[in-house]
């Protein structure tokens, strides 16, 4: 059994969305357990309507508080622990669960999580992976950080490098998955201090990631080919990801307009709306729902706030997914590798 | 006569797309001269092909050497007197011409505008800015800067917020603008240092800018209709800019795969196609190609590398309208302002 805590709380669309996407979990992965974490008074009625299949394999874990959207990470850490959010992390510090789902606070559940947690060694600032459709091999690639901090040194930048490539490969069976480093132009002379160094840093450790470095690559290339794992800081990653919704949330608005614009163009729109359907299901964010937490002594996945029951199943898949794959002992090898490399290398500035 | 300067080498597309959009900017604008800059042994058997009509309002100035998209901005500013590039921007700075158009190295470009133009009073980092299509009022926003300098301090963001409303009233005839600062949440007590003292400086201008703050906003927000301008750093921007680029060419793809999937949608797009093409062009970037430089004493548009003749008419016909508009004389008045008033405020730590 795969067993995951999930946060019942904390989402947009309140507990329904999240126990409808505990159903829909349950009914597509047979092995899949649930620990529901929340107010029993508000859940208990809600659960009342689930399958019998389904209520079998979902238990429920009363917390009393809930972590909103608006409370500030270090508030959640000094007075959060009746929180249904601390109580899902503390699943996993047990071992009860094998990974935690939350669509709550992401600076909130980073908190939580690196507080019950602990990084990795090796790792001094998590990163928060993400899916993004790309016209390449394995149809998606994987950029990193996409919010977990609003800073990264190269150092960082090396380590999310490492664990976006370990990631990558686990998720896609990719032996040898490509890694970019987000900049304003390929050429190597452009970009920031600490990017030019994490560049260099990079590239010297292709062995021991087991990555191939394809250099820096741009904004446009998020969704290219030649690149598997783009590597950027919080700030700019997370910038890029909600660019990127929202262009395709903006494109596909207009093309709704144009298919209303006439009669023809409705006729043409209702003649193709098998395919067309499956064109926005490829390119729905909810389809592959889950930030994922790297580089904490656990598996933590972080819904979209606004998901719907589709979107926080997509997300529950996920995390039982990894918490069955073993990629954490992998990564946490590489990690230690590069550090000690990094400790015992001459620094660049000649002392 | 609007007179531009065009600089005719350094697109990735040779001279000959840059004189075909010379073509059909003259044949738009019945009042524009252009000026062209460049190699006259490459460039004077291209212009033999030309109508007579546009033939009689273009004039030729001999530069011999060409800046490449790989030269440095410092060695360019150093070596470059003979570039077609350096030639156009020296146009503007004798009064030939009104307004300078170059699909050249951006970073080239404003180092060479920066020594010959100066910085406008008030300004210490010039920003590129660029439209970006979007569901408001107006159907376009501004954001910027989209690459000029890979850094902004807090006072730079309040600059980019007062040049960034005049060029948007200028361009829409909006007498009221609406400003937001991209950051990674809307929330106060989210992103960088300089981003939170940015957000108390541009709210604290709103009179001076004569715009209308609206906060903090998100890169889902950049085509939002709650705001009309987006100010940010040229590393953030520049990302957000090609990630919404590639983003669109992305879904244009997925869109095209869509109809070729089998005959009944195949017959869906061919009734429909009318309608697409209106789509595609609405959110064509060359439609709107061209990244205004602001804070410099002059007016250049950096063209797209890759524009075509119809993207390098847009960025001729865009110069065209600023050079007209006097838009430059109202941003100097009120970037001084903004400068004094910070000068002669208390400072926020106690000094």
């Amino acid at each position: 059994m795969d067993k995951v805590a999930v946060d019942a709380m904390g989402g947009d669309l309140g507990p329904r969305a999240v126990i409808g996407g505990c159903a829909k979990a349950l009914a597509a992965h047979q092995h899949l357990s649930i620990i529901l974490h929340g107010d029993e008074a508000v859940l208990q009625p809600l659960l009342s309507g689930l399958p019998g299949a389904a209520r079998d394999r979902l238990s429920l874990v009363h917390a009393s508080d809930t972590v909103s959207m608006q409370d500030k990470p270090g508030h959640v850490m000094r007075h959060g622990r009746e929180t249904s959010m601390w109580s899902a992390i503390a699943a996993l510090k047990t071992g009860e669960a094998a990974a935690a789902v939350s669509c709550g606070n992401t600076g909130a559940l980073m908190a939580v999580s690196m507080l019950q947690l602990r990084r990795m060694e090796g790792v001094s600032r998590p990163a928060i992976a993400c899916l993004w459709p790309s016209r390449g091999r394995h149809g998606f690639s994987t950029m990193l950080d996409a919010g977990a901090d609003v800073k990264a040194e190269a150092a960082d930048l090396l380590a999310y490098a490492i664990m976006g490539a370990t990631y990558f490969r686990n998720d896609f069976d990719e032996p040898r998955p490509r890694v970019g480093l987000l900049n304003v132009g390929t050429e190597e002379h452009k970009g920031r201090a600490e990017i030019k160094a994490a560049h260099d840093l990079i590239a010297r450790h292709q062995e021991t990631g087991r990555y191939d470095y394809v250099g820096f690559v741009e904004g446009s290339d998020l969704p290219d080919e030649r690149v598997d794992v783009i590597v950027t800081d919080g700030f700019t990653g997370n910038v890029a990801l909600k660019t990127g919704e929202g262009t395709a949330k903006l494109i596909g608005e207009f093309l709704g307009e144009t298919f209303r614009s006439g009669w023809v163009p409705m006729l043409g729109g209702l003649l193709a709306r098998r395919a067309l359907t499956r064109l926005s299901q490829r390119i729905d964010p909810r389809q592959v729902n889950g930030g994922v937490f790297l580089g904490l002594n656990g598996t933590v996945v972080k819904s979209h706030g606004s998901a719907d029951a589709t979107g926080v199943a997509a997300a529950i898949g996920l995390a039982a997914k990894l918490a069955g794959s073993g990629y954490r002992g992998r990564m946490a090898e590489r990690l230690v590798i590069a550090a000690q490399a990094s400790q015992d290398a001459p620094k660049g500035d000649g002392a």
